[in-house]
């Protein structure tokens, strides 16, 4: 088998044999198949498309490109989920222990964050102590005790992807679903749950720009993920704003905190239900939608899903105190406030910069080496459609010390825009798509 | 400016401007650009396809990616020939004699063969003595005081193509108009004739298997040669069986000379006089078509056209008896025949095929580093369309020795498909895109 004719038969729409898919991945991530052939291969594909059995096969020969995880050992149905990230994204630190409070086992694999924000590992790290460096024994034995666990991503987990993705980051091959689809799924199916959810973000600050790409996304990730034998289903939502109010690592944790003690009601909250009775229906614990959303709001109103993070951190080496003490979170030491420079409506927050913003006071990392400052970030006050007085509070800073607090208070201002009169905001939940569609 | 946005740009079917499209040419030749951002932009070209504006811009950012060629020290109009290749393609050595017999300059810059017969400097090199390392002083005095003068090309020309070639050869984006015909016309172009004439092949032994194919790549071709401001013109030729007789480096020379005495009538004489002619007209040496093939029939009648190819090789220090006297030329020491099995009539002769017969006689080379024996190949009897009775020798096999040539002979046998009753031949020039269309 020759590259160059694979590469010929993409080019001209015809569809690659399983073979070859295999052929093409093995001798890829063996370093075999050069760079330069693979991102031709790649446009290609970006261009040319691929049918669900090419999409399929490419997942599966990704998956075992590496280690693949057997949650065998763990008792019950076990439940994943991904997001296709967006700014402000804390999803995970309530949707997991809520769901694990309602009896289904969360047994996930995080990465780190590179880019604006942390990752859910970063985040969770601001429990003092607490660590993802677990050996697969203590893992299933937390989650087989606890319900739940996370463990940071093994070295060798799907290693073409790993290859493949840096090389579509700079040859212009990043925006194809099949690409997509697999680099995710391959992912997913190597950490070995039997029911994945995912949130497809649609909108400025994500991947997909269009509702309509999104969905298409979305089917996609859905069919190939059954196809591969798995339990899937995927929720569409607005990223055109940050989600929630906190952007920064232990600004998102007592974010977090507040929603899973049922202080605060928004979009955060309104995901969490969505990705996590999609997570009971699909796993069999509730037989419906309207179940599962009861279910998981007792979770919360009891207190259970609480415990269930406090649980988690501390069977990870963490000190869980502040889960019921948020006030002992890591703290920046200068905050100041982002007054409006005039009275309006906000009608647009523009989330990448937003995240940017987080970014330079040291809440995110520019190259793999950065060390993640857990205290600063930004608090929005306003968000998409609030009015807003001149003088009053869009936004705190939450800094290491003045200079980056006042420089990142001016970036922030340009983030907003404000208009006169009312702002319709489009559904943040724009569809949902369960195992009968 | 970033190589990554240049692609994305190209992807989505953007055009590129004329600096994107010198600075991807310049840092690529540079080596700051990566062979695998390279690879992914020639997909999308591929696939996308350029407008006339951009290929204009490849093409001039390819020639003066090295060395250009300035002629004005040479007198007179010049002129130049392309030929995307072919199996027994000997037409260079007939036409620039021819031509410059009519006193139209060329000054020639050729390369070896790579693949299944030699070039046309390898060919000239059956003339004892014969070189074509002329310095650029040597090479413009030659055409000056002789009116033809051949050159190897020069290291630094277009340095650009000779990577990019390379690298589309292994990533399959060879077939890609733009990139064709900037890698042609950039050559082309810094070898710097005033007048040039392309000769597309189309058929199974060419680049182009379909004749819409290679009328699209001519109009392309000339189209952009006139954007560059030379004078243009091309020439579909059929390549569904080698050109002429003779495939093989001497015998071809023997071919060229008998051509050159008006011996020999096929083929090959009414390519030379096509391309001569669009040569002679497009410099504005003769009126109109019939009257430039009137002065290239004289030039052979009289014997000048002739003479002028013995003023070359003696010019370029090569001993020219060989010209008068062919059996002077190198010979192979067997000669074997290859009798048809069957009587019939020819109805196919597989060009690449009988290439690959000479190649592995010895007659053309596999790597750069392989020395050319000029003694050897495969002489046609039958053609398409030709009668053959059982017994009758299909083509003479040229060998080293005894037992090549009985490989030859078994190989050549399956070159030629016998069918009974009649074959109707498609004409062998199939269109002349001359100065007007």
């Amino acid at each position: 088998m020759r590259m160059t004719d694979l590469i010929a038969k993409k080019r001209d729409g015809q569809a690659l044999t399983t073979d070859e898919i295999r052929y093409m991945i093995t001798d890829y991530t063996a370093g075999i198949i050069p760079d330069y052939q693979m991102s031709s291969m790649c446009m290609a594909i970006l261009l040319r498309g691929m049918n669900d059995r090419e999409v399929l096969d490419l997942t599966l020969a990704m998956q075992h490109s590496g280690d693949v995880l057997d949650l065998s050992p763990i008792q019950g149905i076990k439940a994943d989920k991904h997001s296709t990230g967006g700014v402000g994204d804390k999803t995970s630190l309530v949707l997991c222990p809520m769901v694990a409070a309602c009896g289904l086992k969360i047994a996930k694999m995080s990465g780190r964050g590179l880019g604006h924000t942390g990752g859910t590992i970063d985040k969770l790290e601001s429990f003092p102590g607490f660590s993802t460096a677990l050996t697969e024994e203590q893992f299933f034995e937390n989650v087989n005790r606890h319900g739940i666990a996370i463990m940071g991503q093994t070295a060798n987990l799907v290693p073409a992807d790993k290859k493949l993705y840096a090389l579509r980051d700079v040859t212009g091959t990043v925006p194809s679903i099949p690409l997509i689809v697999s680099s995710i799924m391959s992912k997913k199916l190597a950490s070995g749950a039997d029911v994945i959810v995912l949130d497809v973000k649609c909108g400025d600050g994500s991947f997909m720009k269009t509702a309509e790409d999104a969905e298409e996304l979305a089917r996609n990730l859905t069919r190939i993920g059954r196809l591969a034998g798995k339990k899937c289903a995927a929720i569409i939502t607005d990223m055109d704003q940050p989600l929630g109010y906190a952007v920064g690592n232990a600004l998102e944790v007592r974010e977090a905190i507040a929603v899973l003690k049922g202080e605060e009601e928004g979009d955060l909250l309104r995901l969490c239900l969505a990705l996590g009775s999609c997570m009971l229906t699909e796993a069999g614990y509730a037989s419906d939608h309207d179940a599962a959303e009861r279910m998981l709001l007792d979770a919360v109103k009891s207190g259970r899903a609480l415990d269930k993070l406090a649980e988690m951190v501390t069977a990870q080496g963490g000190d869980a105190s502040a889960v019921y003490r948020p006030e002992l979170l890591p703290a920046a030491p200068v905050i100041c406030e982002v007054p409006s420079p005039r009275a309006g409506t906000v009608s647009r927050i523009h989330a990448e910069a937003v995240g940017l913003v987080s970014m330079k006071l040291g809440g995110g990392r520019a190259t793999k080496e950065d060390v993640i400052d857990p205290r600063v970030g930004v608090v929005l006050h306003k968000k998409l459609g609030d009015a807003v007085a001149e003088g009053e509070s869009l936004a705190s800073i939450h800094a290491a010390d003045e200079k980056s607090a006042a420089e990142a208070a001016r970036q922030l201002l340009d983030c907003y825009e404000l208009c006169d009169g009312e702002v319709v905001r489009p559904p943040f939940i724009r569809k949902i798509l369960r195992g009968d569609v």
